[in-house]
């Protein structure tokens, strides 16, 4: 069986060219263990930084060389957790929303790669100017944070930038990525990875409601939207230029337009939106996932999902996807 | 060296799996010619209808095998339209944005494809239900005219979709794709092949100004927008659900947000919009291209953007991106 190997695989010494998304309160330790297991590279997701929580996830994935990632706007409020994290050793530290340069020396000064997340070309040129390793192009196809390039178009831009002004930096493709087709569709663009968040949401090691994982087995690719209501609702005062990707649900189609009403209604919408995650309820709150909810059909184990996109992936470019080069 | 061969190609009796986007004022008879002659197949763009204009252009591609695309809620108000231009024996006509039910029978009967482009799964449940030869899906970077899907994701759901339900549907991808890395991302998500559109617009066989092609040269794929205010100030008043990606200049900035002053005003800004458009102003009308803009770096003959396009894709996927495959 035909299997990748490029420069990332040698670099991070993984088996795939595949990273877990540290997406916030659902890539625990379980999710980023069983990624790293399985081949490629877990990151636990920062989020908005509690530090018992980090502590307990790492835990969860001790055995397993793990990395992490970071909101970096909410970073620099409590930067001392940054060099909490750093004793765990981290193999990476992904930064994203943010100027990373406040916290660059000390990733590298622990021995951790610099992963630069970027949604658009003036973040390449800021993880550029810091030397990042790792880049990766984040296309407004992903789940959850983000913004306004489209996958395909952003990752061959940003591999230009890059091999003009920093070839040493590998590259990742983010956004829509869920199976072997998207991985080989991101290599041929120009990537030396990708970086999984949504289809791995969708996986039974993930921190993620079983009614959330229902709706997004049951949706397909339309039923998303890019909106600010749920940063607003939780009162978690996101900068200007981001939103979120979450299920069209009942909550979003509520509120999405009328933005100012839902300010001066977060004290209740608030602890109602908060109250209704916890419960998994599918319509009423924020259910956290992107456009590769066409592409998913079954909640699975992380190992399944990453070891079979790596397979197609190498399959597809073994085979040439049914054409031949004649 | 070597070439792309599939269904696709060998259906159409095409050298290349490159088809010209139909641009509505951009693509007229000579950018299809050379495409055709280049080894793709080239598309004339039938616009809102002006029969003259389609006469003079398919005039202008006499000699070699072309076909026509439609607006399709505009082809609606004048279906003589389509009547006419079959007598011209196009190879395909292609229908986007609307129903396709009322003409497919007729393109059928005068031994044309019937091309269904595609901006999200209800418009594939439709290509499905007329089954349609081709299928384009098309992503939310593409100029002009779309929706919301990303392309990356949009095009392997849309490939699930066909395989299920009408496997001899042939898919193409459109939205983003600019060069030899974008049709080889295509084939490895599942297309057949790719409708190119901003990067044909800016070759030197379109019909666009020379200072908007300028324009194009210096953007990068961060300086487009989708927006209706375009159509506000045209008073072309497109269906719900579509808008277009244009340069985000100084026309854009000014009405973006305001579209109901903008509509108040359509009668001073429209003919104001109409002459800066004429003269090719690069800020103060409509400039319609897509994220592809930062994969662009000149403007070049259609003949050589479609064969290098095909060159490098062949070459990659031969290659595999610098990935070995153990």
């Amino acid at each position: 069986m035909p299997t990748i190997s490029n420069r990332l695989t040698r670099t991070l010494n993984i088996e795939h060219p595949i990273l877990s998304a540290p997406m916030a309160f659902a890539s625990g330790g379980a999710l980023a263990a069983a990624v790293s297991a399985a081949g490629g590279l877990g990151l636990i997701g920062g989020g908005y930084g509690d530090s018992t929580w980090l502590d307990q996830e790492f835990d969860l994935a001790a055995g397993q060389r793990v990395g992490v990632g970071f909101i970096t706007w909410s970073l620099r409020k409590s930067p001392s957790l940054l060099t909490e994290v750093l004793k765990r050793r981290p193999a990476a530290v992904m930064l994203s929303f943010g100027d990373p340069r406040p916290f660059v020396e000390e990733i590298r000064g622990a021995g951790a790669l610099v992963i630069c997340q970027c949604q658009n070309v003036d973040h390449i040129w800021d993880a550029i100017d810091v030397g990042a390793d790792i880049v990766v192009a984040q296309g407004a196809e992903a789940g959850g944070h983000g913004s306004l390039r489209g996958t395909l178009p952003f990752v061959p831009e940003a591999a230009d930038l890059l091999a003009a002004h920093s070839p040493k930096s590998m590259l990742l493709a983010a956004g829509g990525i869920a199976d072997g087709r998207g991985l080989a569709a991101a290599l041929m663009l120009g990537a030396d990875g990708v970086l999984v968040g949504t289809r791995l949401w969708a996986s039974s090691d993930a921190l993620v409601h079983r009614r959330h994982q229902e709706a997004i087995v049951e949706a397909n690719g339309d039923g998303t939207i890019r909106t600010t209501v749920v940063d607003i609702a939780r009162q978690i005062p996101w900068p200007r230029g981001f939103t979120a990707r979450v299920r069209r649900n009942a909550f979003v189609q509520r509120w999405h337009g009328r933005e100012n009403e839902l300010e001066q209604n977060a004290a209740i919408e608030g602890p109602r939106y908060r109250q209704a995650f916890a419960e998994g309820d599918p319509d009423n709150t924020g259910v956290w996932f992107g456009e590769a909810a066409g592409l998913i059909g079954a909640i699975e184990p992380a190992s399944v999902i990453v070891k079979r996109m790596a397979a197609d992936a190498a399959d597809l470019l073994a085979g040439h996807a049914g054409t031949t080069l004649a």
